[in-house]
């Protein structure tokens, strides 16, 4: 008999006791063990049928030698990394989907971890129930990634698909959002990138084996995604998707960023549409590969985290090395990385081609939108001198 | 040190090599052993800088105790299902990409390899560099799979593409695909939807554990695709793909099937295009999931082939238990299970919504093209009788 606690009973953690409860037997068969939801922490009750488990003291569960797996459920930093940094202490593998907590402290916890030689693991913290962080880790033994490309954060590929779709502005299509919960009240960790930013972090960290805090990190929102530029793009085949970026660059550095991007259409990046996730890596043997799916939900993020408990209960000790120690050198300027731009200017497309002989002009019209060629974005500054800048945004 | 031998030194064996040459270091990182290829079983010789590495009879890998891992790199049953039987049942695990192998024969040499504790496995059997065996067995443990539909074969999806977007018909499309070296000179096993039915036999044993010949599975082929249905689909954003599909009915039979299907524009199915796979699930708890990526090619196959020597050489015994014995009566009539359809016949709209009143018409010229609502294809056939058929397509 394994037992797990829970910690916080919100929609994950209902979410992950539904699960274990209907797939009992289905997980009896694939780890030999039967798996029990011991204690479950909670601020104050909630009338259900296992009330019996609830406890308030997180002493309760951190003491209990008969718990072998905690999963935390929390959200945030405080207390959710004091708990989960005792609980390793204590020699209990932890579970989570909480990846704030992941990208801040993810070096440490995954130190903790290895050193007891047990596992603190967190598929569900990117990309929900698609198995990313699993296929990175698993399934690239005989390859290295070259870059990663992920729409990681669902409300805002809801409300950039509404723009698409319907052509609605950025505030109706938030609002939408916040109507049917797939948005939050104050929305910003979703619609500045934060929660974006998180992601990549992580995926990133576990590609290329160093912590990089989100802090570090280049991240805008899609709060100045303009109608106007959506229904160019769509236009030509184009779409506009909140990325996180991650390549590995010449010398040894890292390109990470966080922003909407244009995509075109062809792949998976532009078909995923509505609150769904995808993320893209570019192999050296293997080529591309992209894994798409509900990246939240009650029942999706619970697959995961009892998909992870799992793999604890069949783990003869730990699974996955640590990454090591965030180094912020390793970050280059995503200023000095070549790429292309979609940009748009209030002048016309002569003035435009005499700047950028080389671009691709999209549009004449009331505006000029242009394609550029592989520059730098000092580069691109340093041309649009003297221009009346509608937008600019990057080209995957 | 683990020591590996190849059977055959094709398209494949050539990658294997080069892949566990060119990822030495990072094998041994992963592993904490040195992987090598020792010998490499072929007919004749090759100019290539291993030579010495050659051997011309199968009773030198098989004896050779130093040996613990074969891979099969033959393809078709005969030799290989010999081959990789002997090496089973002389206690080395055998990795091996022969969808053919695999479907015809997997029941019985998974069991061998169960009962001797070493490992049959076979990755890149179904879609080549994409981690969907992997996944199925490793990332939806706390999920029930519901259905399955994918495009598993690179070479007739390149012709539908070719058809799609460049409006050629089949006959030329085939010839572009045989040119650039997609398709073999007789590309029956592709275009007539045996490679494919193959595997989705092979994901269709391991999501419902039964094994599946696939001789008594209902498999069409492309030839007859139809530039005309291309097109009237393509304008109300539908697109045919080659799937294979399988899903669990009522009453413990599974649907199971290869044939053309339509798709529309929402999702991975429809913008996997080109050479590029993509399996699609369904599931109960993680929702809609897939996998992209290349199907087919050297260094794509042979990466998921190396990351499956490393699942050898880390396992502690037999990762994956052995499918049950094959049952053709789990088999649904797939006659007898509803769907969808796609028709096109020659009779006017009025003559059409007489006889189906609740199809949607989408097209009315020289022909007339309408979606059913789900029913049968036995009623289908019957109410259809009297209709000058042009064309009958299922509807994922």
């Amino acid at each position: 008999m394994i037992k797990v606690a829970l910690l916080g009973h919100g929609v994950v953690g209902t979410g992950v006791v539904e699960v274990i409860k209907n797939k009992a037997e289905q997980l009896f068969e694939q780890t030999g063990e039967h798996i029990e939801v011991k204690s479950i922490l909670v601020r104050h009750d909630y009338d259900v049928d296992y009330k019996e488990k609830f406890v308030y003291s997180f002493d309760e569960i951190v003491n209990d030698e008969e718990i072998s797996i905690v999963v935390e459920a929390i959200g945030g930093t405080d207390p959710a990394y004091n708990y989960v940094k005792s609980s390793l202490l204590a020699g209990k593998s932890v579970v989570t989907s909480n990846k704030e907590l992941v990208a801040k402290h993810g070096f440490e916890l995954m130190n903790i971890a290895e050193e007891k030689n047990i596992n603190f693991i967190f598929e569900a913290a990117v990309g929900g129930a698609i198995p990313v962080i699993h296929g990175v880790r698993n399934c690239l033994k005989a390859n290295n990634v070259h870059s990663i490309a992920g729409i990681l954060n669902g409300t805002t590929n809801y409300i950039l698909t509404k723009m698409i779709d319907e052509k609605q502005s950025f505030d109706i299509a938030l609002k939408a959002a916040q109507e049917l919960g797939y948005a939050e009240a104050d929305p910003s960790a979703d619609v500045d990138g934060i929660d974006t930013c998180r992601k990549i972090c992580i995926l990133a960290d576990i590609i290329y084996g160093n912590h990089i805090l989100p802090e570090n990190v280049h991240t805008e929102g899609i709060r100045n995604v303009r109608i106007e530029d959506v229904d160019i793009l769509k236009m030509v085949g184009g779409a506009i998707k909140l990325l996180g970026v991650a390549k590995a660059v010449d010398d040894d550095k890292m390109f990470i960023m966080t922003a909407p991007h244009v995509v075109f259409n062809q792949g998976i990046l532009y078909a995923a549409n509505d609150v769904f996730n995808a993320a893209q890596l570019e192999t050296d043997n293997a080529g591309l590969m992209a894994f798409y799916g509900r990246g939240a939900g009650s029942l999706p993020t619970a697959s995961a985290v009892v998909n992870d408990i799992v793999e604890c209960v069949c783990a003869d000790g730990t699974l996955y090395p640590a990454w090591g120690q965030e180094k912020p050198e390793l970050v280059a300027d995503y200023k000095e990385v070549p790429m292309q731009f979609y940009v748009n200017v209030a002048e016309n497309a002569e003035k435009v081609e005499e700047i950028f002989p080389t671009a691709e002009i999209i549009y004449i019209k009331e505006t000029t939108a242009f394609i550029t060629e592989k520059i730098t974005e000092n580069q691109l500054t340093e041309k649009l001198t003297g221009f009346t800048v509608n937008s600019v945004l990057r080209v995957l």
